[in-house]
């Protein structure tokens, strides 16, 4: 341990305040409620503190104050899951610096029951407040956490609740829509949809988007196809669909490994996506990056910074916003849509 | 909020010991220490917490107890950063309960410099310990821990320090030696090697593990080849590997992506993985998995377990361990290394 500079033993918020300059209430604030301090006084009272060796007093309401923002957020080992919860998480860890809370993953190995993990993280008292991700009809999450007056918001409609409004989603028909424009822009000229079996609300939603701009735009619709998150499963689907397409046609699909499926059968056919056929994805993945597929984005950064300021608020005992938060995706082209690669 | 069943105010922990038929000092072990209550006692005694709406006191020794086990983890938002550290991050918050702690992830949007963020952590008294990944020669992360008397343990080796012991990593060499194994096996002939630009201490030694391999079997080793970890990359390199290599050779690479490349690059020469061409990858990474690769799969759960055994025993301040823990990785086998397929 490095030795502190004063000499008659602790090193005191005074004599923090003093080094940094700034007053005893703002080093009180830099310590339990960071978003409070302009950032760079926050970085200057953080080295003094660093400098000097000082530790905050470990009172109960010190402990309190800095230990009161823990955010559950429930994570498990499903494959396609650590694709969008992995970038989600990092920006919440980011961003939760910024309103004086953290982020406390937790999760079992069997993924079922989902209440189980909630329920022992509450009692121990291990949280504040939770963020639900993956919510789907039926949830038992939400009910579960409403009936206990326990504090969340959600990534995520609440589909059985349409009076809970504190959740941020993703716009899937804004981005559908999106990528249909950009591909009829592109120059192709029939836009297929690849989608996942009908019923799933987000794969509806996205669906609907391709056929609404479709429509706008005055164009016939091109086939559906559909196939399970899965890319055999994709690719299988894609093998007769790119077959009944012709050169200058585009495939819009409801995910980033559908779109992977696609590309692979078109390489496999000797086409060249891109120039020979437009393939849009969604998602905004590493691995649409990795293989230049064009991907509607989800904006990770505005949904955790969104989601952040809803369960704030939430522990705060606020009202609720009168509605949800539908961000837009924002496409990232790629040469899977460039005519000219 | 649920009614508590107690008629004249605040459930105690008598009443919760009485529902659940165990002692008070259960019930306090079960809140404060849950490692050290069987895992069926601590699921009745939950049950009971939450039945009968019991909130432990929030005294500063039980906040204390109940919140003095957060271990901080760095997130950053590079991309190849979440192949590996996803999955350790979900095995690490799923075996944290097992040991009474939990994991505090954190990052900064710059990604560097990368003491920050331990910086702001240890300072707002946010976390007990730390979990180093992602180490490297000169990396300033472990003297900036030590100099402080900081409690951590690293998820691979201390590269400056061969006297820090407290660390688990995964042996690279012994995985590309399965690799080679494997390959001779499966009755492929030459087995060349994709690897990283040389250097790199993890690529080296996954190199030096497929050289070994080679020459115990008495076989001649391949040609080596290298790439930068990007798709675009390895494909430009595995390009001519391919054209050079004979049908019933093999790859064995330093990385799933540089596999993929070398995935690519055989299909639009017209060659099946696994039939033409062996194909090894190295992490056991979901894109491996997806297109079939065989992968020298990265031990998630036991480096957690081991990560969690370090940083409890740093925090409880007992010597460390005589040496660090290098961990197997397991061959995962698929298609790519099927010459039926």
């Amino acid at each position: 341990m490095r030795e502190p500079r004063q000499q008659d033993g602790r090193v005191t918020i005074h004599d923090v305040a003093r080094a940094a300059g700034v007053s005893r209430q703002t080093v009180s604030n830099a310590v339990n409620n960071p978003e409070r301090v302009r950032p760079d006084t926050l970085e200057r009272v953080r080295s003094a503190i660093d400098d000097l060796g000082y530790h905050p007093s470990s009172s109960a309401q010190s402990l309190r104050n800095q230990r009161s923002g823990a955010i559950g957020l429930e994570l498990h080992t499903l494959g396609s899951h650590n694709a969008t919860t992995a970038p989600v998480l990092t920006e919440l860890s980011i961003g939760a610096a910024r309103h004086g809370c953290h982020v406390v993953p937790f999760g079992s190995a069997s993924g079922t029951p989902m209440i189980e993990g909630y329920r022992a993280m509450w009692a121990g008292r291990l949280v504040d407040a939770f963020l639900v991700s993956e919510t789907h009809h039926g949830d038992p999450r939400p009910p579960w956490l409403e009936e206990r007056d326990i504090p969340f918001a959600s990534f995520g409609r609440v589909w059985d609740d349409p009076t809970f409004t504190r959740w941020v989603d993703v716009d899937g028909a804004a981005g559908t829509r999106a990528a249909v424009e950009h591909c009829l822009a592109q120059g192709y000229r029939t836009i297929a949809f690849l989608g996942w079996p009908e019923g799933s609300v987000v794969g509806d939603d996205r669906q609907a988007g391709w056929a609404e701009a479709c429509a706008a735009a005055g164009v016939s619709p091109g086939p559906v196809v559909r196939a399970e998150q899965d890319l055999d499963a994709a690719y299988a689907s894609a093998v007769p669909l790119v077959a009944s397409l012709s050169p200058g046609d585009a495939v819009v699909c409801a995910s980033d490994v559908l779109a992977l499926g696609v590309h692979q059968a078109a390489v496999r056919a000797g086409l060249e996506p891109g120039r020979d056929l437009g393939i849009v994805g969604f998602d905004g993945s590493e691995t649409a990056a990795m293989h230049h597929i064009t991907s509607a984005a989800q904006p990770y950064d505005a949904v955790a910074e969104e989601a952040l300021l809803l369960v704030r608020s939430a522990m705060r005992g606020e009202d609720p916003p009168a509605t949800g938060s539908l961000l837009r995706p924002t496409l990232r082209t790629d040469r899977s849509t460039s005519p000219t690669t």
